[in-house]
């Protein structure tokens, strides 16, 4: 895990705190609502202290099947097995654990991903966690990628293709940085070359606030402009290095850099945006292509484990 | 139902449609993906066709208890029923319908509910509804309210108090008015007042897009504003009629305003901003809270049926 501690804090104490927050010390506890789980209600550090891996995805059946996956890849239990959801007391949520692997679903869009990464942090810091990996595990729309590609994400770009994240604080706009570590991403691509099954490449991914106008479809309730001019915007994008759209990795990019996690993004395309808008694709056909980034990140778990 | 007619259209047609898209009408088929229903597969007019009421909340089984409670209020169901989740085939959101009344979750922030609502219209559309009213019931954070206050939104706000949402439209920011109907407001709270069982209230939403740094808490994973500047933004709001918090309002009047839509947004305020931060009530007193925006549309919706 050498990696992992190299990046995951200034390197002047063996377990720098994820939180940048001096009021939380003087809180008598911490209830983190949207987990339904709290300091003075829970064992934090009895149930979590080993946690070195959080996967985390938009749906919660999916983030429930991967901590099914990673527990027979692992050998730490049986795939048919039912684990518990430890988020039960609240559907905002989901939440899974076998072994150091947490498996947390975060719903659609910035700011549902906001409210779980605060909380996240949180329970790491409770927790006493230190060298934890944070590792997306979503689905996208392709720029000019055969559906089915996993893309590892070099850096989230905005709407204007430009690497930042802007948060309002107080009422004013502050913006902050989106990189990615690049050791990871690049550990994460030798994943998926050595399973050799699917199409991996590292690209950067645009994230938008919506999914219809947002993200140039001329298949929403409104749209107001031409086929042309999808076009034109989406090869701009691809021109810029463009290679998925999602919904969720400015933030993420944003929150792993200022709490010092490692962390990574890596989804597939479930359609190529220059063919089409909507997913043509069988049910199980995309039912396959979302088990990739599940697959890549358990490869790359497994190998980080036994490297230990 | 006259009024709702006069607000939904330009009142040159009796049937005015909610979407503004060209180009949906050159295709073929269209598959709502978020909601697993398509014109291919389903006769979305014989599902939805005597949909006249929409209500919408973020949680899922909130939404279901919801028309378990319409059911029996509006005497057409046992509350005791299961109601079938007509979404089944995704986690993305669940939607349960009883008579005219067809109950959805959004998830949490502007984005998730944006997929759901641009879904929705082209489902209403598709199903060649009219007269349709949407009804937002959520949750909140007040400012100067007693907890357990319900508000009814005037307008919904943004950070800095202004009555606008922005939307980023191939890469370019768009301003929209977020403006609601005033008298479906005044109707409410006149259900509120003859309820006479809670304090209900009409106030400006402010509409965040984060819950921790956005909404100037000091319990997030990251802060770096003191409890004098927190205080001193929550008071500014509220001088200027901001009296709740919340995270989809913005987006959803200004999606109501570009389709025609009669709507509202409907808020219980779970603790006040001006006291603190974590909802300390008790479970069951904050799951009694959120029954009141519930108890207030339901009122509403029986009112308006009797009266047609």
């Amino acid at each position: 895990m050498a990696s992992g501690l190299e990046q995951s804090g200034t390197g002047k104490s063996p377990n720098p705190s994820y939180v940048k927050n001096p009021h939380l010390d003087l809180m008598k506890e911490d209830f983190l609502y949207h987990f339904d789980l709290g300091t003075a209600t829970h064992d934090l550090p009895a149930m979590f202290g080993d946690v070195k891996f959080v996967c985390v995805g938009g749906s919660s059946s999916r983030m429930k099947s991967f901590i099914q996956f990673i527990a027979g890849e692992l050998k730490l239990g049986d795939p048919k097995d039912e684990y518990p959801n430890i988020c039960a007391g609240t559907d905002r949520f989901a939440m899974y654990k076998v072994g150091p692997v947490l498996s947390v679903s975060h719903g659609m869009g910035v700011p549902s991903i906001a409210i779980m990464l605060h909380e996240l942090i949180k329970l790491l810091h409770h927790a006493r966690c230190s060298d934890v990996t944070l590792l997306r595990l979503g689905t996208s729309g392709g720029i000019g990628l055969e559906p089915g590609t996993v893309v590892i994400t070099r850096q989230a770009v905005d709407g204007s293709f430009v690497p930042q994240f802007e948060q309002v604080i107080l009422g004013k706009k502050v913006l902050r940085s989106t990189a990615l570590d690049e050791t990871l991403a690049e550990e994460l691509l030798q994943c998926g070359k050595q399973l050799n099954d699917f199409e991996t490449v590292i690209g950067d991914t645009m994230c938008t606030l919506d999914f219809y106008e947002g993200q140039a479809r001329l298949d929403g309730a409104f749209c107001s402009y031409s086929e042309e001019d999808k076009r034109r915007y989406l090869n701009e994008a691809y021109r810029a290095g463009v290679r998925n759209i999602e919904m969720e990795s400015t933030v993420f990019g944003a929150m792993c850099k200022m709490s010092g996690l490692q962390g990574a993004v890596v989804c597939v395309t479930l359609l190529d945006r220059l063919q089409g808008d909507q997913m043509t694709s069988s049910h199980d056909l995309l039912l396959g292509y979302q088990l990739r980034p599940q697959r890549l990140v358990g490869s790359y778990i497994k190998k980080k484990l036994n490297a230990v």
